[in-house]
């Protein structure tokens, strides 16, 4: 992925972003927040880089002070075109010059940094060095709900994702499966994500017959067959956030068993959303899925979380799993996607984005969750 | 990029490689290298993930023991078809589990340890709290030229990227520029490298007029004009080895003065190309290409360093920088492009992949240097 978010967000947006993220840091008692490129970058200035090299770009959000961005004077000019850049100070180094000086002059000697996830661990080691009285959190701990709560447009933009993966997958039920190589319906998955509007697509897999019972398997050589189950999972990004859903459907008729497992994973998928309301701990929703899966005998074959924030990237906080405490709040975005793994033989998941609203959950996916049967 | 490196390498290969780190970590005082999803993980194992996230996945290798892969359950799978598993033993940690104590039970507890550039500050925050008395580097920074010197297989594969790479401009080289917008020109880039091989586009910058004069301008929505100049930057995987090749064509007749820029940037090139033999410091090569741009007195409108490393991804050790000393020994793999910037008006930039061999440079793109002028 490569240069700007579409200009969906203004300056202003931005800036309000970045004073939100500031005061949020100053409460943590964080002296500050750095933030590198990525998800959190492209959240608080709406600028993505050319690419993600060993050149150090860094967002120094201090609270009460301007944001400051350090950047590559290679970079500086793509950078000013950012949506976010009215709102903030570039400061630009150049190849051969010390960039953690750059960024160590605007930092408090002493002070405790949320950092980025995936800022670069040469970039924190280079700013340990230059500054070894800091200290730093990663910023999904320090700041796990930062990103966490949308606003409006953002909600919006993320049903057009999930009503555009839906729209994927009518079509994608229509096509045949059988004598089919995963890798060639997979084609056809991120074709058809794109036509509805998609511009990266993350993921298409494609697990037939005992490659779903992997859960990350993504689309090989294996030839459909008839009797196959399929897991599909497939998302990306559609003006800027993301979509992430996944239906299990069946080549031909399925046996009684097939049947059975797919049943306790929709029932699982349905519980776990119903679990869905303001004020309810995240592991809440895990377990609710979780205990349906348990009770009907497949316990020990639900080997992942119930589910991931989604917004400008397909994996974020908050985390639908066991340990995690946080409450949900209305405009929270996650998938809830239980899943059953039988080892050498099939699997099956069924996933929705759901967001939290005042009176419950609403899906941002909701095509049929009973189980398809394919050609 | 997603799925495995084509198997062009055999887990013999990947073990050799990563005995050959192992042993360069003890050689230069470490406990061992901690490396994460990325080109350090393909080099030394050929494995790439679904994709790189918060789940943490790290290649632990301690000299003198057995390499092992700590991964998520949930990749496992994946992880085992890499075609450098069998060299080494997976270790998987379940979701809700603590991934940082499994992979600090393989370390010593009072260690100093090479970590992947790019992984995860979250990962290496996770290490630090973990293992209090241990301290860590940068493997570029410890180890800058563990993959630096390419064996004879890497160069074949580099020399057959960079001869795709050619194909693709000796194709666009005929197409029409003037009228159509960079961002065409870009997509028939691209298309002609996947169209020669490259099973990856990294790059196709396209920077017309004024946009030229930004080194990473991308291609943007801009007219190409009669009497334009336009840089070209391109490359990608093929493979699994980088191409990156920079000419700088001409729509329509160019002045004397951009012929003189033009010629300039070539003079330098050549000079930096010449620097190339075994045992001369990686800055002189800066400084031979260098000193023909400032003797014609563009001095400040060259901005960035002269080249960087190629292998497994576009961008590594060794750098063309001043200030860097290291001796350039046979098989090291590295751009030269230089370029002249004159802001607002156009830039030009040549740059071919050089590799070094017993006798001095050898260039593994060779197509026309001169102006060529397009329609």
């Amino acid at each position: 992925m490569t240069g700007s978010t579409p200009a969906l967000f203004t300056a202003d947006d931005y800036r309000a972003r970045m004073e939100r993220a500031g005061r949020a840091a100053a409460d943590a008692g964080l002296a500050g927040l750095l933030v590198a490129p990525g998800p959190d970058l492209v959240w608080l200035t709406g600028y993505t880089p050319t690419a993600i090299t060993e050149r150090l770009t860094l967002l120094v959000l201090v609270p009460g002070r301007d944001p400051v961005l350090v950047v590559p004077t290679l970079e500086a000019a793509d950078a000013g075109h950012a949506p976010g850049a009215p709102a903030l100070t570039l400061r630009d180094w150049t190849d051969g010059t010390d960039p953690y000086a750059v960024a160590a002059a605007l930092l408090d000697r002493s002070g405790r940094f949320g950092v980025s996830d995936n800022a670069w661990a040469m970039h924190l080691l280079g700013l340990q060095r230059t500054l070894p009285g800091t200290s730093y959190a990663a910023l999904t701990e320090a700041l796990p709900m930062l990103r966490a709560v949308k606003d409006a447009a953002e909600l919006e933009l993320l049903a057009a994702a999930g009503a555009a993966a839906d729209a994927a997958f009518e079509d994608i039920r229509t096509v045949r499966f059988g004598g089919r190589r995963e890798s060639e319906v997979a084609a056809d998955l991120a074709g058809l994500l794109r036509a509805h509007g998609h511009e990266v697509v993350d993921f298409t897999i494609v697990a037939s017959g005992p490659n779903g019972a992997d859960p990350h398997h993504e689309a090989g050589d294996r030839i459909i067959k008839d009797g196959d189950m399929v897991v599909l999972d497939f998302g990306g990004l559609r003006g800027g956030y993301g979509s992430d859903t996944s239906r299990t459907v069946h080549v031909g008729e399925p046996t009684d068993e097939e049947r059975r497992v797919h049943d306790t994973v929709r029932e699982a998928q349905e519980a776990g959303f119903r679990a869905v309301r303001p004020g309810v701990p995240c592991q809440e929703v895990d377990r609710a899925a979780r205990a349906v899966i348990e009770k009907a005998g497949f316990g020990a074959y639900f080997i992942h979380r119930t589910g991931h924030g989604i917004g400008v990237t397909t994996h974020e906080p908050p985390y639908m799993i066991e340990g995690e405490r946080q409450p949900l709040v209305p405009g929270m975005c996650f998938s809830v996607e239980p899943g059953i793994y039988l080892p050498g033989r099939f699997g099956v998941r069924i996933e929705d984005i759901v967001t939290v609203t005042e009176e419950g959950g609403r899906r941002l996916n909701d095509t049929v969750r009973e189980l398809v049967v394919v050609e």
